[in-house]
């Protein structure tokens, strides 16, 4: 099964790049299929990221996100190739993807996969009361 | 009383194993029995694991859970037994087993168990604000 | 005022030695008396711990919280007492003792009581993204 | 503008002194005045502290809080004002102070004033799964 | 496009100079236009932070969000530039903007940006039970 | 079982008596005794009344729900007994007391009792969009 | 398949026949089997009735209920039949049943089911403002 | 005591006046004190009515409001009197008063009065599904 | 746009004809396209309805909606013809069907269709108190 | 002040003309300013309608809601003005707009507008237990 959804991923420069802040964004409509059953599977995504150089352009994304809806893949797998595709294209020093996937069988399953830049340091958390 | 359910569990290979992420299954229709009163307990269990070589089948593990259905248990042993299952079939990096028990005599109990892989250090986590 | 309720509190052995792991109880239906007015006060226990060799058995701790009744305590003084009761019963690696005490005068009142047994280290928390 | 309020605080003997434990007392009903327009601002206070020798007073508490009622006082400038009186009157080994204000010009403002007595170390924070 | 709001921010001095506290403002109305399509995009901002000499005023940060209504700003950009300004204006010890924007294209986006003064430390914080 | 506490129940003169309106007493913290095996019942008790003559003195209802507080009652019995006492006392144009009780045995209990003056007739009720 | 569960369901007189009024019983706890597939099914039910001459006595209902937990039921044809039992039993003025089934398939089953005594006028309710 | 608040009270000419609407006013800061004992007493007003020939200007509302704060009112009297003050004002076709005080001596007391211009007819209302 | 998938939904006899009840079907994942840009909607749907001779097969109706995710309809038309399929099939008493759709360009769409067989009475509802 | 915005309003014609069905629509963005003092206010508004010969195109009618962005309008004023617009427009058998405006001095203002197609009845609601 091909998918040239992640060409179709574009980017613009980061226009504060001396300041580490977080990008967060929910895409609560995706869908995609089970490789097994062909049965619709539905998930509600959470991608959180600390941008470099570039940030992820959000109609492309909204346009990558859509290609899965025909596509076959296991919960675990299509996690961490979305996080793939995106950390090839962005190179964020930090980034987080969680699929909170939909019940199925009476059971709940969610995949949270990290990626994090090498040398990049988490600046302390400032944890106001 | 014996428990052949543990054999039926079954796994597949971690699709990403360069990468430590979490797998989240929520499980709200667990029961077995008071081994005291025979009369049923109500549970919703929370599985979070890092998985290592595999993961676990999640068919196979409804299934497993069903099998408690008619074995009587206590909080405190039935939770910390189907840790102990899930350990020896998934050896993961890590996994915590919440059992939230609905309330009985006015009292709601909740057990709580991890595991740990030795050597594995659970990486420092990252605290976006 | 005499409490011969502690004498009530029971036990059982822990059925898992080998493993630090978390049991906590909820416990709505708290009623006792105001020492200087007669008035009833109520609140929501909550106790968490780490056993040892023994857990609380919870038909005789719903006993045991009964008795206070018909007593007359203050809010700090009888959430300490609640608290070296067990602790003198369960010898736990850890215990919290949570009282949230209902409305009195426009005012909400909570008082949270902890308690570490000499030379228990906490393990150092996995936090899972 | 004079306020005699905080004479009006009493306290009363820590009853486990041998113990670090925490008092949670929130008081949704504070209101005082806006000193440049006298128009009445509402907040909701929430005092959190670690007693050392004493603990406040409820209802001493509760009168101090009304004296506000006719006062002028900036939204900074009373919750650091409140925390003063209690620390003057408590010596809390720690006290935090939050004013939840309501929204005045669509725009809703909190403050969060903490003091910590000296050489008082908070104990490691023990995190139960 | 010039946006001169900037100059309307005001301050105060701050009341409790002596102390570390929090100022948290949380503004649900701001609303500005998407650069490129014109469309309006609305968004809730938190503003959090830790004042050093001065403090802002309410009633002109009320009106230095209102100048954003009829200008085009890119989310990440928008953010980072409200930072840039209250930054400029009150040199706090810290300072953290959470621009959370309504949903387009079925996606939610959130911004969060942080600044602190060179030097200062975010003191321990008390994580009280 | 004898209750003098209805005689404990006070009144005063219905503030506007040319006008139907209605009276709400919300009373969470009501406990009784379980007659069969002695163990505490408690529920959330829900007063709502159209005033004739007289109201119902606040304080002496607090007084007289205390009362139940050491007397055993089935659910139903004591929600229409109480009905019954507020009835004689107040002789409402119309009265309904909802009790909640919390859960025994797994189950949650409610009874609703409703009381009509005879000839008093319901306005008919606006409902405004 | 045979259910002789229902002759255990008890009853004791209505301790207030002069007065139309409602008891309301919440069950969270329901549990079968599909009768095709054999797999569990959950429900929770909520049983409201006007009584007559008795009302039913709860812990011979929580008996009765449990009995299902090995049986297999369809969901429309198990509500109809609990209905049908208590209906059957108790001959109360008005009966409603709700079964409100747990997810299958991505789909949430509610049945409703209702009994009204022949001749018996449901009250005009009072609709207080 | 005297409360001349009610002259502050300004109209303006309903702007549709050939049609039945509702205007619905929260207002969540009202504050008077308790005629017994001095103390502050508070509640959230809801005030509903369907305007004839003028409506309430809201700032004169504000500070009719204002003017309880100084004021004794027992909550039965005060909701009515309020009530009053409007209808002879505004003249409505329709109006409700919804006084919702906060928690007193473990009670909530909430007070509902309603008006209605001789000759009006509550317009069937529309349910839609 | 042809859609054969009416054709696969099933019906079984329903198992108590002799009393009118409900069955409320939530299916929380319907997805299909935009006709005029094929970008993909979503929506959560409610089936309510009354059998009469047949109830709907659960498994067949998932199928059926199904077949939705690759067809462009528009939001008020797709509701209808929903609507006119499972009243065709199932000659119920009494259908409603509400279609939730998901945000588009800010706005909320809702569309709630309702059948009703000629001659049949909904019978007058209890309104228990 | 002219608001040539209402020719934007388009519509399409009703696809399921032969019976009366409901569309709700919920526009979380509408801002407008004060005609008195220029400030922004900000509402919800939720129209509801039974469409008779044609719908409201949606992104027409978001278009049409953007231009009151720059406009003064009093708040019951407004909601009429859209109402009377939209009735002109399509002409529904009934419409319902309810516009809930965001705080302003401390007061929350709904206002709720209806129109009814003269000769249309409501069908009788069928209330499903």
């Amino acid at each position: 099964m091909s998918t040239p959804a992640s060409k179709n991923l574009e980017t613009f420069p980061n226009p504060r790049t001396g300041r580490d802040y977080t990008i967060r964004i929910r895409i609560p409509e995706f869908t995609c299929l089970c490789p097994k059953t062909g049965q619709p599977d539905f998930a509600e995504l959470l991608l959180e990221y600390v941008p470099d150089q570039v940030c992820v352009e959000l109609k492309s994304l909204k346009l990558y996100i859509w290609n899965y809806r025909s596509e076959g893949h296991f919960h675990e797998a299509v996690t961490n190739r979305i996080m793939d595709d995106l950390v090839g294209l962005l190179q964020p020093k930090f980034a987080r993807l969680t699929a909170e996937f939909k019940v199925r069988g009476g059971i709940y399953t969610t995949v949270v996969s990290e990626h994090r830049q090498p040398g990049w340091e988490n600046p302390t958390p400032v944890s106001l009361p």
